[in-house]
């Protein structure tokens, strides 16, 4: 039978392959006798495992030498407090504010920093992305916090801000959790990025961040040894038993994405042409329609978390029903914004969202 | 073929039958059309997996009412920060060091708090409990922290200090990391027990966290959120992601520590049963050989951790390959004793033991 198609926001659908994989693999990796979960960290067959997972991200995302790759624990929240724990020296970092994710940012590293808010599309009921040119950036700030794109709201930069061009020489911190290895980064624009797992990469509990080498070694006193960058740097994130089944699963993930091709292009670049044809689909779909919308304005819609309304919110019940039924999972909005919410990361097909577009168009012939 | 016996100190061997199920369950959990790391965590399928797993561990350990199970993230050395972070008000916390682990965490928590060392078995090399009658225990202390099986020395308490017969009115904080589940816990004199749980209970990556209410909410304002205890214990360890393969596996793990029998016994009195024959069957060979020895006294013995070395240790090399050819695994010592460590966890048979001490005795009559 074939499997439903899963639109959850994460933990989110992961790519067949390697799932088949991973169960293949169970009991005996590769001839050790051992399961992946059964290897010391610090044996030679879990240290391949973690080497070429590290490498392959790398490739995936074309990561410039200068940039160490950490594998920790903790998820983007617990992130919202070892970032400003390990680059802000308890001065001000700045925040722009797009959607609950950055807001919840915000408001953790008040804990450890002044933590300015530069900007702001709270009014916009974070449906669409402030102006760079409008962000009140501060002289000196440690550094400057958005989230590329917001799982809730369904917000994306397009293309990451120029800092230096907006007269500030801090470095870009970026929340890449639900769009990583979606589409390809500017590396120039950014110093940290970070990232839970479990949107596009692998299973939860294991968090990634990408680190510019000259921010190591700014750690506050309080922060705990297990989340000081330069302490899990330095020691090739093993200072702690790393989270080991989750780097091996995102390694095949990595392996699965480097393998990818679309239209002559191949890893990321075929993620994102093909990123970009599901999302076009689904929104012209719900743009074209009166019974569904989305509020979002269109330059600043996420490929990734499509959030759209059924305009009598009374049939709600009803389509989820029916696309549970039609072997369509987890639609659901998130509370906060309510309606529904459509989660379309690299390890869905186009044929998922061909799925979900026919029944939504049967739904709407059906109900309207 | 049969599987090798796996003596890692962790990630360690896990149970064959747990490992078959989460292989079988791999594309397709319970009809759901899931992976199990494909759920939304807030979802109506991992939420039965979560309280299920959350029940069966209140089960198997006998754990009251009125205190809290927490999944977290971080494992033993993230909270070694942890937990004076939500226990010492930044005032006192003694500690009692017996090894690497009670070592690491006394340093660990001076970054929060005065952190007193009220015993230490340094002088004796780690080789023995110092006797409790002899603790410099702070009047008024925060909490009082101890190891209670030391993996790296070898050292085990067979029985958790009275804190209130040595006239303490502190909480007592345990790491009971690598023994936990292999022999009842005596909750009336624990105020808080962490672990990772991959030495006997699962995966890397799920940390375990057993705290007695009236200790919830103490936790200092530098304290991450996503590891306040209150916090967590508000959210049912879904304020961040958790990390749900991890708990799914220690699931699958209770289940199966459930069901095991041994003599009339079951569950963790079954498991302890079976640790204390196979601990004595290592012990009582190794102190019977003049070519092996153990340096731990004996009434201070682990049974889940066997350091052990060879008199002669120019024959390590040779005894750790003829190891890995006969199918056991993973036997080298920790780096900081050296010589040989045996592992043998919940999920190593009597079977694997056996296999160790035969190898033993054949390489000892090729050797001596």
């Amino acid at each position: 039978m074939a499997r439903p198609y899963n639109f959850s926001a994460g933990p989110a659908a992961m790519p067949e392959a390697v799932l088949q994989i991973a169960a293949s693999e169970m009991l005996d990796w590769h001839g050790s006798g051992m399961s992946v979960m059964e290897m010391s960290h610090r044996g030679k067959e879990f240290g391949a495992i973690c080497t070429q997972a590290e490498a392959a991200f790398r490739t995936l995302l074309s990561i410039p030498e200068h940039f160490h790759i950490l594998f920790m624990q903790g998820g983007g929240l617990a992130e919202n407090a070892i970032v400003p724990m390990n680059l802000s020296r308890g001065t001000i970092a700045d925040f722009v504010i797009t959607g609950s994710w950055s807001a919840k940012s915000q408001k953790e590293a008040q804990r450890y920093c002044k933590a300015n808010v530069a900007a702001t599309n709270a009014d916009a009921q974070h449906t669409r992305l402030p102006d760079p040119a409008t962000w009140q950036l501060t002289q000196g700030a440690s550094y400057v916090h958005v989230c590329s794109n917001e799982t809730i709201h369904g917000v994306e930069f397009q293309e990451l801000p120029d800092l230096a061009a907006l007269g500030s020489d801090a470095p870009l911190a970026i929340d890449f959790s639900s769009h990583v290895a979606s589409r390809p980064v500017d590396w120039r624009r950014v110093g940290l990025a970070f990232g839970g797992a479990q949107k596009n990469l692998g299973p939860a509990g294991l968090t990634i961040v990408v680190v510019r080498d000259d921010l190591l070694g700014r750690a506050l006193e309080i922060c705990p040894s297990a989340f000081n960058y330069k302490t899990v740097a330095d020691n090739q994130s093993m200072f702690n038993t790393p989270p080991t089944w989750g780097i091996y699963v995102a390694g095949l993930t990595f392996q699965w994405l480097l393998q990818q091709t679309e239209d002559g292009r191949q890893g990321v670049e075929a993620m994102e042409n093909r990123n970009i044809a599901k999302a076009r689909l689904l929104y012209d779909f719900i743009d074209a329609s009166d019974f569904y919308e989305n509020r979002v304005a269109v330059d600043c819609r996420s490929r990734m978390n499509v959030p759209f309304f059924l305009r009598d919110e009374r049939r709600n019940e009803a389509f989820l029903a029916g696309a549970r039924n039609a072997g369509l999972l987890q639609l659901k909005g998130h509370k906060s914004v309510g309606g529904m919410r459509a989660s379309i990361y690299n390890a869905m097909p186009m044929a998922g969202v061909q799925a979900l577009v026919h029944y939504m168009r049967e739904f709407e012939r059906s109900h309207a």
